[in-house]
C-alpha cells in the first residue's frame, strides 16, 4: 500500500500508516491454512467486541454465489453484523442445494466457534466456480480461530486473497463531534483464473456510531463510486461484495443525513472505497500500471460514468497504454461508442498535462514527451466534454502479454 | 474464403465458387495504388451499369467520419448509388470542416471521372484518424480509373484492406421468378491498429430488382443478426458502415415484403452477410481461430443477442479458448452478468459435442477430449436456458499474445 501515502487526502482526512481493518477501535482479525490451498492461507475472520450496523452491496451477476445468499438472510434480520469469515480457494458458486447448505453449515459453526447468534455473522468465499466447499477443512479451521498465532490482521488480508499478487489494506482517521474516528478496509482483486478465480470482495470497518439506513445508502452511493468503477477485465463475478461493518466504539452522535459532519465521514469512506479500488485495479492479473480516467463537462455524471467506463474497458486503449503509445484516437473512439450524446467539436482530451485532442480534432505534442509520461506506474487520461458539469473517474490498468498468459495457459 | 464451402447453406441457395461483388450482372470493380500506402493497393471502386437502388447501416460512433456523412446524403436523394469508391490508408475521421470537404471532392472527381451524377455516388475510407486525406494522391489515383489493367475485382478487394490478413468476398445464387439472381459482398475486418486502422466495411451487391424501402429494412436487419454480432475487441469504429445496391439486371419482378419469394432474398442476403461477418471475426487482429456462440431458449431474441454478446465478448472466454481451456465457468460467469433475466438453475452449457454444465450444475466431461475440440480452428459454444424461444448467434475470435503486440507495439 506504498501508494497511499502518495493520494491527495481530503482536508481533516488522515491517512494512516499501516492502517487496516483494525485500526478502528473494537475490531479483530486473524488467518489460517486450513488446506483448500496447497500452502497460502486460505481462511480468514473479522470479529467486532460488539454487534456492529451493517450494510452490503452484492453483485448483479444472475448465478450469485451460495455464500451471499446466507450473508444478505443475515444482515436482513437486523442490518446487524458481528463476524464474518472468508475462504479463498474454492467459490462456492454454481454449486447447487449443497452449495447453498455448506454456506449455512459454515456460518452455524463460525457462529458457534465466536458465541454469537448466526443472524450476526456473514460468509464470503472466492476461487474455483463449480467445487464443492471443502467442509471437513474448513470445519477443522473454524477449530482454530482462538488460536492466538492465528489472530493478526495481516493474516486475514492473506487469507482472502486469491490471484491477487499483493496484501490490500488501508486506514483514515477524522474527527467527529470531537471524537476520534477511523475507518479501515481491506480487499481482495478482481481477476478471474485457474479456472475460475473470481471475486471483487472488500470489508470496511468502523468505529463510528451510524444509522444503519444512512449507512447502507452511502455504502451504495460510494460503491458506484469507486469499487464499480474499477475494470481489470470487464468481467463482473457470481461471488463480487462489499460489506461496512460501524460498532459505535467511538462514541459520537449516530451518524445520519442530518448530522452536520455527516458529509465529512462519507467523505472519509469514500476515501477508503477509492484507495482500495485503486489498488484492486493496479493489481489486476498480468498489469504493469493503474490506469485513471478523467471526465469532465459532461452533461450529467451518469454520462460521465458511462464515458469514463467506455474508455476504462476498451481493449485498444489498454495495449495502447501499456505499449506506452500516445494513441488519442482510441479513446476519442471509445468515448464515441459510450452511447451518450455529445458533441465531437467540443471535446479536448490529454494524457497527464499533455493536450492531444483540442476541440475535437488532434493537437500537436511532443511525441517523446508523451511515451515519457506514459512509462510512469500510473498514467491519467483527462477528457473534457465542454458540455455541462457532470464529471466522474475510472480506474483499470493496462492489458499485457502477462494477462494473456495467466488466463490462456492455466491448464496446460 | 477457403470456410465458404463447409458451412452449411439453406435450401435453394447456392455459394458461387470465387464469387464476389461482381458476380452480380452489371458490377464491375477495381482497385490500384495511389500512394497513401506504401506498396498496398489503396484506392478501390465498385460501379453499376445502370443505377441501383441502395440502401445502408453505418456505425453509431459520435465521431462518424466525413466520408459516412457525404455518403448518406447521397443516398439520401433517391435511395440509389451506381457507384462508389473507397480509400485505406487514412480514415478522414476527426478531421473537421476540412474532412469535409475532401470527402466531398473526393465524391465530386470521382462522379466525374465515371460520368454520373454526385447524388449516385458514395465514398468511403479507412485507416489513420485525424490526419488529413492526401487529396492529391487520391485525385492521382481516380485519373487512372479507367486503366485497363485496374479493373479486377480481386484488386477492389484488396485495396479496401488494412490490418486484414486476407481479402473477403463471396457471392450466392438464387431463383425468382425463374430468373437467375445473384448476390455478391465484400469486406474488411475490424481490427484498430497504426494507430487507428478503424474500421468495418462491407459492400454487397446484386442484379435483383428491389423495392428500396424494403432493401432498406432486410439490410438492417440483417446488418443486426451478422455484422452487428460480430466482435473482434468491442471497439466501434468511427468509419463502419454497410452498404448494397440492387441494379434490377436479373430482371425480375420487384422485390418487396409483399412477394412470394422475399423470404428466399431474404435468406440468401443474410447468408451473404453472415459469411461476410463470420470471415470479419476469424480474421480479428492476432487470432487464431473462429469463436461462435449459439444461444437457444431465451425468453426473447433479444435476450438471446444480449448473452450471445456477453459471452463472446469475455476477454476470458477468449484467453481460455486461445489456451483450449474448457474454463465453463468463464461462459456461466458471462452469461450471468449479461443483465438478462434467466433461471440459473435451467441453464445448460456445451463445448461443441461436449456437455460441461447440465441445469445449471457442473457436468463431468472427459478433459482430453475437451482439449482437442477446443484446438480446432472453429469453437462452438452452446448454451441453452430453458426459458422460452429466443435465440441468435455471434462470433468472435480467440484474444492472444498477437492481439497484445499489435496493439501495443505499434510505435515502438
Amino acid at each position: 500500500m506504498e501508494q497511499v501515502n502518495q493520494v491527495t487526502t481530503k482536508e481533516k482526512i488522515d491517512l494512516v500508516t499501516g492502517g487496516s481493518v483494525t485500526t478502528p477501535k473494537g475490531f479483530s482479525a486473524g488467518g489460517l491454512h486450513c488446506g483448500i490451498r496447497k500452502q497460502k492461507l486460505d481462511l480468514g475472520w473479522l470479529y467486532s467486541d460488539v454487534p456492529a450496523q451493517a450494510a452490503g452491496v452484492y453483485t448483479t451477476n444472475v448465478f450469485q454465489a451460495a455464500p451471499l445468499k446466507v450473508t444478505q438472510e443475515s444482515i436482513a434480520k437486523e442490518n446487524k453484523l458481528q463476524a464474518l469469515i472468508v475462504n479463498s480457494g474454492v467459490a462456492n458458486a454454481c454449486t447447487g442445494e449443497q452449495g447453498l447448505k455448506d454456506a449455512y453449515e459454515m456460518r452455524e459453526s463460525f457462529a458457534k466457534a465466536m458465541g454469537i447468534p448466526e443472524y450476526l455473522t456473514a460468509v464470503a468465499s472466492t476461487g474455483l466456480i463449480g467445487e464443492p466447499l471443502p467442509m471437513a477443512k474448513i470445519q477443522n479451521g473454524i477449530e482454530r480461530v482462538h488460536d492466538q498465532e492465528n489472530k493478526e490482521t495481516s493474516r486475514f488480508e492473506t487469507a482472502i486473497l486469491t490471484t491477487d499478487t499483493r496484501e490490500k489494506g488501508v486506514a483514515v482517521q477524522v474527527e467527529i463531534d470531537g471524537k476520534l474516528i477511523s475507518i479501515g478496509g481491506v480487499a481482495k482483486g478482481s481477476g478471474m483464473i485457474h479456472p475460475n478465480m473470481a471475486t471483487m470482495l472488500s470489508f470496511i470497518t468502523t468505529d463510528a456510531e451510524v444509522d444503519d439506513q444512512a449507512l447502507t445508502a452511502a455504502l451504495k452511493e460510494i460503491t458506484n463510486k469507486s469499487f464499480n468503477m474499477i475494470t481489470v477485465d470487464g468481467d463482473t463475478s457470481t461471488n463480487d461484495m462489499v460489506l461496512v461493518m460501524a460498532n459505535g466504539k467511538a462514541q459520537n452522535k449516530a451518524l445520519t443525513e442530518n448530522h452536520p459532519e455527516w458529509l465529512l465521514f462519507v467523505n472519509a469512506l469514500s476515501v477508503v472505497c477509492e484507495l482500495l479500488a485503486k489498488e484492486i485495479a493496479r493489481d489486476g492479473e498480468g498489469a504493469s500500471k493503474l490506469i485513471e480516467v478523467q471526465v469532465r463537462g459532461a452533461n450529467s455524471d451518469e454520462a460521465a460514468q458511462a464515458i469514463s467506463k467506455s474508455i476504462i474497458s476498451s481493449n485498444l486503449v489498454k495495449t495502447a497504454i501499456h505499449g506506452a503509445d500516445a494513441n488519442w484516437g482510441r479513446v476519442i473512439t471509445a468515448i464515441g461508442y459510450s452511447g451518450q450524446q455529445l458533441d465531437p467539436n467540443k471535446v479536448n482530451i490529454s494524457l497527464g498535462p499533455i493536450a492531444v485532442v483540442k476541440q475535437g480534432v488532434p493537437f500537436a505534442f511532443d511525441e517523446e514527451k508523451a511515451k515519457t509520461y506514459l512509462l510512469q506506474d500510473t498514467v491519467v487520461i483527462h477528457a473534457e466534454l465542454g458540455d455541462g458539469e457532470g464529471s466522474a473517474a475510472a480506474w483499470g490498468c493496462d492489458l499485457s502479454y502477462e494477462y494473456v498468459r495467466i488466463n490462456a495457459s492455466y491448464r496446460t
